[in-house]
């Protein structure tokens, strides 16, 4: 059984209570007496998960404002996770971008939460699966999900989200700077933004390209929209495209493989339980400086 | 105690015997009995151990080669561990590329063996970790471990060697081909090969600022190489820069970074027995046939 504060909780964060749901997501977050509970009670939803990444200065922020404004006037709700660190979403951001993303902290439809970074790099959060879920009882129609890069250690985007938007700029030099990740396998559908630069075109016709032989590993084929998210074109077209898609997920494998790689996560979360790295890097200091090491021998202490 | 078998090969590969190697390499590929104790008793080596990695037709292979022949010559003892799919020196080879290769293959002083990759795309192979502790055993002065792209599920490249090598090319549409994976993050050497081709010293230029902002993340300063591999060219630089990288991991805090990852990825393996996505996509399939499906329960049974 959840705990009774989980419990009234549940029911005013799926009367639409946005104060009850942030209270509930630091309760996950901080994984109280009762979540495990209050988490295998959650119903199924339907709620479409749309992860947005990409470098930082690529702007995705400004993007997603642009598909909070698109939807909201289309009266949708939306909900939005903030994993990036240097998104105006989030804490570390400039007073102008405050002030222009402050009109969606009080819209009635919108509910924003920052989520910090927790360890290394491109990690995203310990527990934005669960966070993600507890989400899904509020009732949004979307639910987007703003990360810098890809998860490394954590569970990465791909396997959080429905729809995997990847964000990127056509510019001289970018060549290199989009290398960042593993990118390419987990995107449905690439958004060129600032597609008003020159060789823009240049870029969407080689990206294309690169995208063609990646079909063969994908059930559906890559999407690429070009937009220019400060001037809010192209916002429409990148709806109807993520729209597309999350229809195709429905209707394919998709779904169960993305449901097989949270599921692992989960199980590697707990099953590793009292096992970190950094605790690891200490004991084997220790051992190195004791004498030799056997890694086998040293690994057999934690099973 | 290692069973009888894995003592009399252990020490005829220790005198040298690359047909021992080679049947103790596949007893640990298969997980024979007592393969668990054979490795808790490998002596600690020093024995370098170098990733070269990096999209397919970048050059790694003939790199590969021209590092061998420059060891060689040096009168030094080379073993491969070829996990690339790609590779002239794995099977699907060429039949030009494998007349080249076969001098390496009959030398008395280089040892290569192919590994297939099992499973995902970019994924190591399963044993990798152990594989390269058991050819530590032959004395070898370097192991070079060629592999594409970066692995995802399996242990990372990166966690196996103690000096990482990148290769790229300069190449228009290249600036989409190189974002292949979080290569950027990896490397401690970057090689631009076929640096004889237009755009070059731009490219390795662009390289070279890219790389600055991540010296902060970095306790040694990525190197860049040019080379034109198919001439040799390059390669004595590329040995000393590895050789220098080699000696800074000695010194610095890495080499302990290098065995917790080691660590992690073998406690990992063990405490994840049992369990597959590919298993788990299954039964997922299942329960949602069978009905609602709540993840948090579900993933229960398997801790």
């Amino acid at each position: 059984m959840p705990t009774p504060v989980y419990q009234s909780l549940a029911s005013s964060v799926q009367n639409g209570d946005f104060k009850s749901l942030a209270r509930c997501i630091s309760l996950v977050e901080n994984q109280v007496p009762g979540t495990d509970d209050f988490l295998q009670q959650l119903p199924s939803s339907d709620t479409p998960v749309i992860g947005i990444t990409g470098p930082p200065g690529a702007g995705k922020s400004t993007l997603v404002d642009g598909l909070i404004d698109y939807w909201v006037k289309a009266g949708k709700k939306v909900g939005v996770l903030c994993v990036d660190p240097s998104s105006p979403f989030n804490l570390g951001a400039l007073l102008g971008d405050r002030i222009r993303m402050s009109e969606w902290y009080n819209h009635p439809h919108v509910f924003i939460r920052s989520l910090a970074t927790r360890g290394s790099l491109g990690g995203l959060h310990p527990y934005i699966l669960e966070i993600t879920d507890v989400m899904k009882l509020a009732g949004f129609d979307y639910i987007l999900v703003e990360t810098v890069g890809v998860g490394q250690s954590e569970v990465e985007i791909a396997g959080l989200a429905d729809c995997t938007v990847v964000v990127v700029v056509p510019e001289a030099g970018d060549e290199i700077q989009t290398m960042k990740a593993g990118l390419m396998e987990i995107a449905d559908v690439f958004v060129v933004n600032k597609a008003d630069r020159p060789d823009a075109d240049r870029f969407v016709h080689n990206l294309k390209q690169m995208l063609a032989p990646s079909f063969a590993h994908k059930q559906i084929p890559v999407e690429v929209v070009k937009t220019i998210a400060h001037q809010r074109e192209g916002i429409k077209e990148l709806s109807d495209t993520i729209d597309t898609v999350l229809q195709q997920t429905k209707t394919n494998d998709r779904q169960y493989w993305l449901l097989a790689e949270k599921a692992w996560h989960l199980i590697q979360m707990q099953r590793m339980k009292g096992v970190s790295k950094a605790m690891l890097k200490k004991e084997i200091a220790d051992a190195v400086a004791a004498g030799e090491l056997n890694l086998y021998s040293f690994v057999k202490r934690f099973y």
